[in-house]
């Protein structure tokens, strides 16, 4: 049992590892499970399908980026920091991604958004889910710097939006050009976005 | 001769439709030939690999989009009408889309960024080039609307890469959600992302 359990923990982890560097339809369950270590007849075992396992790495991967979302978006700080502090966990994400195998691996979000969601239903569905989930966050933290007066937005969902859209579209060109040093603008763009009061009152702050 | 000719165009025009809504991965040189309706041994006669398909499909549709871009940002209009007008334009053609397949297709330079600019140097070095061509338009509009005081920016390429990086979030968005209503957001997001002098006169302008 303990072992069966370390499989599909293997197959995991290889796809998640697989599926960020290389997208989803370049891949195969045979190359997986080489990957993984495991015979390829273990996967139908605890995968239905490739589908089916793609979606427990979306849902591992958010997860786990949902807890870091949550912890820095909720914390004590000022909410326009908390907004900084977020972009700041992004790039060093990417960062600490490119340090370690040489590429820009991107938001798995976004990539999949653009690789399928036209093609898989249940996989458009929960990328919906995890997006708006992001925006929600985001809006709560915009909605309390509207409240005490630092930013100016007539619409602060749009404003979420906004920033995401903002956060992903910066994401992909860090992937593009390799490189993490784009991710930067987000902090600034973001103040414009939502018509800081002084912008340059929250940056030395 | 003609009917050669004809082969070559044939697979291009296929390859355009399925690598828009497949992607590059998924897609094999038998699928684009029987899409195409051409013998398999003619598509090596006219490309070398389907990455060279692919770079020339690339090249295809941004002949057409770059005659776009340059019509819009550089009519008679004022500087801001014309980044307005390439939104529409944005808009206009994802709702075609949407319109005669079902789907919003999305760009298919951000596509392929997201997909495999980390797996094909060739195909990043192209849409690397693409994404430089499309803010150089894009900044030298924002020079022209700094130059006459209608926008704050501190940094034209910064804010122009802004823009770039706003328009392909919100298309990931529209793709995403299959909806091109999101797009309406673009150009009030562009008024703030340039500090625009009086969002409110440019907008009934």
């Amino acid at each position: 049992m303990g072992r069966t359990s370390d499989a599909k923990e293997k197959i995991l982890t290889a796809a998640q590892s697989l599926l960020e560097h290389r997208g989803y339809s370049a891949l195969g369950v045979a190359e997986i499970c080489k990957a993984a270590g495991v015979p390829k007849g273990s996967f139908y075992y605890f995968y239905e399908s490739k589908e089916s396992l793609a979606l427990a790495v979306i849902d591992e991967q958010w997860a786990a980026e949902r807890r870091d979302w949550q912890h820095i978006l909720t914390s004590d700080d000022e909410p326009l920091q908390r907004l900084r502090k977020l972009f700041a966990a992004t790039e060093s994400r990417q960062r600490e991604g490119q340090d370690s195998c040489g590429v820009v691996s991107g938001c798995m979000f976004g990539n999949l958004s653009l690789e399928m969601s036209n093609q898989t239903d249940s996989v458009r569905g929960r990328l919906q889910e995890i997006f708006e989930a992001q925006v929600d966050m985001v809006e709560a933290t915009i909605t309390e710097a509207l409240g005490r007066g630092d930013i100016s937005v007539a619409d602060p969902r749009q404003a979420a939006r906004a920033v995401v859209a903002q956060l992903e579209g910066q994401v992909l060109f860090a992937k593009l050009y390799n490189n993490t040093l784009q991710l930067s603008t987000l902090w600034p763009n973001c103040l414009a976005l939502l018509g800081a009061r002084d912008p340059q009152a929250v940056e030395v702050s």
